[in-house]
Order: C-alpha cells, then sequence, then structure tokens
C-alpha cells in the first residue's frame, strides 16, 4: 500500500485529489494538509466526500514521512515550499504552475517573478505519461502541466511533423481553474454565461506547450458558462488532408487508455466536448482539415486529466500499479 | 425635472436605479453616492452603462440637497444612516429591509438587532402602488418591500377572502438578490446549478407578507440557477375553484400597468417565469385550484419590480408623472 | 455472472442504466434493446461510453432470455410490452410509470387512461430497498418509483409519526427527466434558465408518495436549470423540535448504505443540494423545525438514485450481492 | 408612420423584430406572417410582448403592401419567396443568408444549392451602417450579415491595413442562433452546458467576412452555454503595437451610435463579452497586441445587432430617421 500525502487539500485540485485517491485501491491517504482549516474534517469542505471517509485537514507543518507527496498549492507559494518538504518522500507530484518550464527565464517572463528555487527546474519530469512514460517511470520529481496546457499538447503532439511550426491555441475553460477563493470576478452573477477573454494574448500556458511540441504556440484563453471543463481550438496550416491526420492521431494514440479519438462526419457528439468528461480522466482529441488549414481539438475535465488525474496516473506509473487504476469514471451522459 | 439621488448606488440595485433613470425622461440624476468607489465612473462599476453617462461616484459624506433620495444600501447600515440624510431629500424611498416591519419587536425577531430608529418605522408607506397608490401619492418616506415579498403579495393578496389564513410560500431566487460582494457562497464554482435552501424556515420576508395580506405566511427559500429573478410558489387551501380564482384576480388587477395575469392551460410558457422578465418591471402573476388546494404564483426581476423598478414607480405616483414612465423594457424571449 | 438485458437503452435512464451496469462487477450486459437504434453502437448514442463497450443495440423483438430484464421504456407502452417479455427473465425490473400504483383506478386518474394489465398491477414490489429489503430479496416484478416520488419517500417517512397527515412537497427537477425526445419545451433556448411551474398541482408522483408513507400528499412540480438532479421541499405541521426530528432520521437511516444526513446549523452546503449527486446513487435528507412547522428536505441524481441506480441496487439485493456493488461513485465538487 | 411587415415572424429574429418595432415611435407593424401560426395572438409565440400587443399572425400568402418588408425566413426559402413578394414593399430587409454573397457559385460552395435568383444576387447592399451607410440611405434591397460575420467585420475592418491578410477567426455562440424548431442537438439535456465545435473549419460566415474586409478570413464556430450572445477572436499578425491598434479603432467608431471600444488593462469587464449586450444593440470590440501578434475581439447580441436590431437601424438609415430610434435599450448588469 503506497503512502500519499495531499499538500493545499482544500483547494479543488486537492479535493479532486482526495476524491481520486480515496476510491484508488492501492494507496491510503494518511495526510491531507491545509494551512486555512486544520483540525477540521475534509468532507466538511468537499462535501461530495460525505461517508466516504473520517480524515481531518492536518496543518502543513505536521507533514510526516511519506511515499508520494502530491503539492496543489499555489504557484509561487510551491517554489518557497518544495525544497523543505521534498525529504519527507520518496516522490513529489507537484501541480501548480512553479516548476514546468525548466527556464527560469522563461518562467519569470511568464510570471512575472524570480524563480526561488532555480536548482531544482531541471529535475522535474513532465506528468504526461503519453509524451513520458518511460522518464516517469523512475521520476522522484514530477511537475503535471497546466489544464489547458495538457489538452493543447494532446492535441497538437500527433500534427508535430505535419504543420508549419506557428500555431495558434483558442483555449476555453470552466470557473473551478481559478481555484477555491472568492473574489471579484469569480462571483456567481459576474462570471455565470460569461464570454470573459482574460488572455487576449500569451497565456501562460503556452510556454509549456511550446515546450513539450516543438512548435511556437501562441495561446489565447476564455472562461465561459461551466465549472469544470477545458477545451482547446488549435489553428495550424499544412497541406495534410484528413486521411493523413487521422492515421497521425491513431498512430500515436491507439494504445493510450486515456486519450480518445473523437471525430466523427456527423452527430451532435461528433467532436469533443468537456462536459462529457466531468469526472473523468480522459482527454479526447479531434480534429479537421480544409484547404490547407488543420483544426485540432482537444477536451478534458481541468480538475482530472488537466490535475488531479494526471497525477494519480502519474502515481500509478512510477509506482509500477496499472496505469488505469483508481481512474475508472466514464463521465455521465446526459450532465 | 426631478433631482434625484442614489445612495449605495455601486451595488446591484443601485446600479439597476442608475439604468432606469438614466433612461427616465421625468429625472435627473445628480448624485451616485458610494463608500467603496468615490471618484470612479460608474460604467467602470456597471458596464452596461458604457456610452450612457459620464457621472461617477461620490463620497457619501457629499450628498446635497435633491427632490428624491433612494437608499439602496444594506440593511442595519440604513437605519443609522437615514436619519442623517433624511433633510437632504423632499422624498425618500428606502430599498433596504430596514423600514419594512412597523414594529421594531418584530424587526428585531427577523433582523436579529435591535432598531436604531424605532421612532420612524411607523411614518414609511410600503411601496406597492397596487395596495398603496393613493398614500404613496403623498408619502415622504416610502419603503420598498423585499424581493420575494413583493412578489408573494401580488400572487396572495386577491385570495384573502377565499382561503384558509395558512399560506405556505415556496420562494427561489437568483443570486443577484445576495449582492455584489464576494463571499464563499456566491463563488461561481459553489453557485452554478445548485438549488440551495438557504432558509428552510422562517426567511424574514414571511412578516411583510403577513402584514399586507393579513394571511399567516410561512416562507422557505431557495437558491436557483439564475442570477436574475424571483419566483413565488404559494400553498393555500380553499374551496374557490379556478373561475373563482380567475375572477379575483382579475378584479385586483385589470387596470394594474405592471400586475399581469398569466394562467393558462397549455404551452410552455403557461405560468409566470421569471426568465421572461429579466429586466423589466412587470409581476406575472398565475395561479391553479384542485381538491380544496389552491396554488399561487408570482414572477418577477428581484432587481426591478422586486427593487428599483418598484422604486421607481414610486416616484412616478409620488411626483405625479405617468406611472409607467421610464419602466417600458417589456423584457426578452428567448432568453 | 448475471445475465442483464435493458429494453428502452437508447432513453436517459437506459443510458444511466448501461453505464452503471457496465462498470459492475457481477453483471454482464447480453443486450441492450431499441426501437429507435438497432444496430448501432451503443456509443453513438451515448457517447460517455466510448472505450467502455462496443456493444450495439438490437431490436426489442429480438429480446433473448437473461436472468433481470430492466425496462426503461415510456408509461402506457411498457404496460403493453410488459406481459408480452416477463416470460424472458426471471425478474423484471421496471423504471416506468406503470406499476408503481396498485390500483388501477388510482393510475387513471392520474395517467389519463385505463390500465392495460391491472392483473399484474398488484404483484410489483416497490424498488426503494429502505423500505422494502426484504420482499425485494425474493421479488420478481419490482417496480421503481418516480424520481421526486423517491425523494420525498425518503423525506418524509421517518416523520410519519411525528407530523399532521396533510404534507404540500415542493419538488423542483433538471431537463432530464423529461427524457432523450426533442419537443418545444425542451428547446434549450426556452428551458434553459426556466422556474418552469409544470404541475402546479396534483403532479402524478403525489400518489405514489401519499401509497409509501401513508400521509396525504399534494405535490407541486417546478422544472429549474439543472440536467440532473431533484429535489423535495416538504412542508409538514408538527410539534416535534430538531432534536426529536434528529432522532426520528438518525433510526431510519443509520444503517443505510445510500441516504446521508445532512443537516447542518451553517455553511454553503448544510442541506441537500443535487448538484453535488450527480451520479452518485446517494439520497441526501436533511430538515429544519420551527414553531410547528418541519420542513424536511431531499436531493438526488434522477437518473440514478431517482431511476438506473435504484434499480441495480434492487438488482443486488435481489441476487444477494453486496448492496453498493457498483454504485461506488461519490459525486464532484465542484461541479 | 411607417408601415412594416416581418416575414417570419414566429421565429427568433422574427420575434425580436416584433420586441424592437412595438417599442420603436415611428413605425406602425401592419403584419406578422407566419407559415405555422397563422390566426394566434402573436404574444402566444412571443410570450415576453403579452400586454404589449394584440397583434396575431397571418399566412404569408395574406401580405399585403406597405413600405419596409423585413424578411426573417429560413435561408433556401428566403431565395425563392423574394421575388415573389418584392412588388408589395418599397424596401425590403433581408435577415436571411441568402443575399449576403453576391457571387452565385460562392453562394452554392458554401450553402451546398444552387442559387435560385442569382439575378438578385448584386443588388442588395449590406445591412452595415458602419460600412455602408451612404448606400443604405437609398437602398431597396438590404441584406443583413450573419451574426458572427457582423462582428468579425466590425472586430477587424479598422486592422485592414495593419495586418497580414491571413486572418483566424474563432467564433462562439448560445443556442437562439439555431432557430426555435427543436431538434436533437438543441435539446436542454444536450445542449446545456456544452462546448460544441459545431463548424470546425469553413464557418460559411468567413466568406461575408472577406468579402467586406478585404481579408483572407477562416472561421471556427463553437457553441457554449448561452442563448443569446456572439463573441469572435480574430487572431491576426501585425507589428503594430497597442497604441496604433486603439488610433485605428478609434479613428473608425468615434462617432458611431452602436459601436463601443472595450479594451482595458484591467478590471473583470475589460473585453467585449456578450453576457452584458442582451437585448442592446452595442458591438462592442477590443483588441490586444503582443510580439506581432493582434488579437481582436467583439461581442454583441446575435438578435439584435446580429440580426433585427441591425435590421432595424437600417430601416432608420433608410427611412430618413434619428438611427438609434427604438435602440435605447442599453443592457443589463448583472445578468
Amino acid at each position: 500500500m503506497i503512502r500519499v500525502a495531499v499538500m493545499g487539500a482544500a483547494g479543488y485540485l486537492g479535493g479532486e485529489l482526495l476524491r481520486l485517491l480515496l476510491g484508488h485501491p492501492g494507496v491510503e491517504i494518511g495526510q491531507a494538509l491545509s494551512t486555512r482549516f486544520p483540525g477540521r474534517r475534509i468532507d466538511t469542505v468537499h462535501p461530495n466526500l460525505r461517508a466516504q471517509t473520517d480524515l481531518a485537514f492536518r496543518a502543513p507543518d505536521d507533514l510526516a514521512d511519506c511515499d508520494v507527496l502530491f503539492t496543489a498549492t499555489p504557484h509561487r507559494t510551491t517554489m518557497t515550499l518544495l525544497p523543505r518538504v521534498r525529504e519527507r518522500a520518496g516522490t513529489v507530484i507537484d501541480l501548480s504552475g512553479d516548476f514546468r518550464l525548466p527556464d527560469p527565464e522563461v518562467y519569470e517572463r511568464y510570471y512575472g517573478v524570480p524563480h526561488a528555487a532555480p536548482e531544482l527546474l531541471g529535475s522535474f519530469v513532465p506528468g504526461v505519461p503519453e509524451l513520458f512514460r518511460d522518464e516517469l517511470a523512475t521520476a522522484d520529481l514530477i511537475s503535471v502541466p497546466g489544464c489547458m496546457a495538457t489538452a493543447a499538447i494532446l492535441a497538437l503532439r500527433p500534427l508535430a511533423g505535419l504543420v508549419a511550426p506557428d500555431v495558434q491555441i483558442d483555449a476555453r475553460t470552466g470557473s473551478s481553474g481559478s481555484g477555491a477563493l472568492a473574489g471579484d470576478g469569480n462571483l456567481h452573477a459576474e462570471r455565470s454565461g460569461a464570454m470573459r477573454v482574460f488572455a487576449p494574448v500569451r497565456h501562460r500556458h503556452e510556454a509549456e506547450v511550446s515546450r513539450l511540441t516543438g512548435l511556437r504556440a501562441r495561446m489565447t484563453a476564455t472562461g465561459v458558462e461551466a465549472v469544470r471543463g477545458v477545451q482547446v481550438v488549435c489553428h495550424a496550416t499544412g497541406d495534410a488532408d484528413e486521411k493523413a491526420v487521422r492515421r497521425a492521431y491513431r498512430e500515436h494514440y491507439a494504445d493510450e487508455p486515456f486519450v480518445r479519438i473523437v471525430a466523427h462526419r456527423r452527430g451532435t457528439h461528433r467532436l469533443p466536448d468537456p462536459k462529457l468528461l466531468s469526472g473523468s480522466n480522459y482527454c479526447d482529441v479531434g480534429f479537421a482539415a480544409d484547404g490547407g488549414r488543420i483544426t485540432a481539438i482537444a477536451a478534458l475535465d481541468n480538475l482530472v486529466k488537466g490535475g488531479a488525474g494526471a497525477a494519480v496516473q502519474c502515481l500509478n506509473v512510477r509506482t509500477g500499479q496499472p496505469e488505469p487504476l483508481g481512474l475508472g469514471f466514464p463521465g455521465l451522459h446526459p450532465i
């Protein structure tokens, strides 16, 4: 039994980690750590866990040794925290933005502050089993990409040789991506029904996409009406026709347990839509081609395949368990 | 030209007052007062007013004389504020909860604190033109009822002689009713898609309904997915059949400019639904009767007929202008 | 391995049965029957089942023998169909409205047509394990109550001795309850954001509630903005205080695997809200008492505990498997 | 008083025309024509018009002479209808797709059928007052562009000289754009919360945008959760910095009554969001520039500035009335 701990356990990604880990037959959640709610039962903060557990939060300083530590703490916080807690865990799987970019200068350009632990940056393996399965099997430091980055990486990776390097990514996201802390922009009356372009240029996830696909990615991001869910629509140029594009996707993903190709000619659900993926670890990918233009689409649940689910998938790879273990929920329809 | 001022102008009711008053041909908005944003243009807080006005907020202490002052400030605040500002205005129209209940003991029971200006309580006329049109024509102090109270009062008033006095009101409301300040419960990811019973018993608006209908009203309230909109479903007992009930509603509301009877046998929109009323000053009322049970239903936009629109309607009555002036927007379909 | 068949497998309840049964370790889905889509893969209609199965629909006439047959066909259809298919299955679990009311006269009053198989009406055991666990263990004909009826029965049953017999139920429901067939009232632009009182008096589920609780239930029903989810708010009178009420609920539900008591003094999620239950088999129940009035609240997912999940729970009871088998998904937060 | 008629008056665009025209002081709606509902009151189909009018639909064949005829009939229908009705009206303002593209070959490529009235194609003036005000003042045949096309044209036109000709448009739309007829894809349970890429490549509005901006536009379109509202995010390349871009927008739109520049550095509502524009005739435009990439954004209500409102604005220009007449509703906040 793998002993795991979750830091930042009161946030939305933390809660999703707890949900997945409580249903995982190969792990034991020893510790759920939270700065805000030490001593409180976790189901008072995550009401979907009622009757699932009696676990309570403890203070972060009380972190005891464990096999795997998940850090679901905010970026900027995580880079100062991580060097202090690293010794407590055999493997650290980080879900924050702080260890995704190996170059401290790129970090500073996109995050606006100097990196506090640049010496660690090069040691992290990206938490994308589809690309780094072998490295993850032995990695002690794993950094799960941003939710929109994961979607875009999986959408674009099969196109790497088929399209020109300049790619425009149009990302849409639900409100859970901005976290569990209330603010003016997150107020229901303001956020409800919105189409809010919050990053008209240079969303920070574009740096991760560029790095892991070899393309020059530009990303625009919009908040749309949803709680969970991310969708990316990637605009690329290239002469490949739809048949060739389909072949490329099949080659990449035929054996992947959590990537499905969804690209039908007709029907209501012919291309990836995140609403079908709430709670599931799938990333659905699809595409269309027309006259030199290729559109690639991906959808996922930002808290699962875009965060906690990917982290659990990495844990499975790292600890030699079956990769889909604990990640079997297929999603709902209708929803 | 009537010179009006709005205190609490940065809130949602304040913003709705500004929208209605800017479109009103008989008034001039001299002052929009806000504690939080003095000096800022009002369209930075109420973006729907872009290109409608160059007005800026000023600090509440700078209130100058005016003909009509609207107080859209929070309850508890208003009862200490009002005695200080009363001299500045010929007529005060209050939208808070502080002057709705004439009895200070009832106030304390429902609001949990003693009233700070009990000597004023008896002087307010309820802002319900359908019941108090004559009194409102000369009133200097007007108190607009709560949004759910207005809906319930208009739904139940025609039934007063037809039903037993014990009435159960089931109220549903959108999120704008809880105001423009962010909090844990208002976070989009929490509030979205909710059916949240926030007052399982004894919602405070029941006291107003009992007072103005002569019934013994009990009110339960639930937040449902909507930004604007209130609906009440009132459960009463009585032997009247639907024909007699319809007659009672017609007698009460045939000549009312802002109450429509919506009670059809079939069709998608056969009973009152607040989604059709966003932005409009209508209160739609409907009913059904079956075997000794009478159900009365009302719907309105909580920020318009449930607040700012009712207040403007009162202003029109008080100042001798046509009652519908500035309140002509009929609502949208589809929406 | 129990061999099961699902008739009406292309509908929303049918799809939910397929989802649950595919994840159930003790059953084998041999047959998914559909009048509309024979020959098509089931994942073309239920896209959440992509990569879960290669099963295709077959025509209802091709029904072969099985251990358990679920009928998720429309009411009126089911009562003519059932006598013809009964021989094919050891046990039939019906999810339609046709076999819920033992008295054909009551059926006709609520459904508007004479019953086509009155001789079978008395043989069905209600699919409510919380009330009929022993009978279900040997039943060959099981009828799952309506979604709103199940919620109201579980909310009210503990109050049976504590309240006066007249009870008013206010039910709210999402759009999936009206099925997968498009109609004017279901069009997104019409149904979105609605508060639509579609049964102002005498919703047909009230007959089931009266029967199984011994109370005289009246039910009003409203469609609110949600796809999944039912909530009932039940208004009763009685002198019991909250402590006595809580005790009654605890006595009834302390050992129930799928009923949780949710009745907290404060917090965003202090009372049952169906949004937390999407995909889960829980029915959450809560309450409040004040001055002679008792409010009881229940929430569930209409397609799970209000239909397919309850049916699977009954299958588990009937076939001697652990009652929670295949029903472990706890729901999501946030959502 | 201008005598107007609306053909296709039972659809969503038809209903919006009726709402706007009923509130317009310079016109008289003589006729509302509908194939589906002749004889029915228009407020039974458009419930927001209750108490606004007693008008009833009449059959299209009963069309009598009028000054201005609005055709809000489906594409393909309109091109066969229009030659027959043209004589009845001094001016025809068409809201369908049939007369937007002057070249019948381009029409056939995008609409999949040969044009039925190619001889008329060259006679229509595009219903975009911002570009064709002078021509519209005397036009007898006016064709209002598609909702997404209008948004993209207004977003991109100021950039014409500043960016490279290849432009990628990412359009998002609410459900009302697909009309008032129920279908599988429009069912609430399917459409709710969707992010549905329904045109991954070559949305037909791209042809209109290319024609009226001189750019080579590609358009992808996605349905998102909303009833009303269109947003376009246009991705272009060019060296202009934000200051130069702002200057271009100001030059184009400083005097336009219905185009607002919304491009702030911060704030919740810093860029165009259609939720603020429901019911209003504004098109909000915004932009950002970064390292050779320019993002242009526009938002509007597809039924108003994207259809009926633009048509009324054209009527005002054509008949010499003040351009904003009848179009004063500013939109709501919050909503």
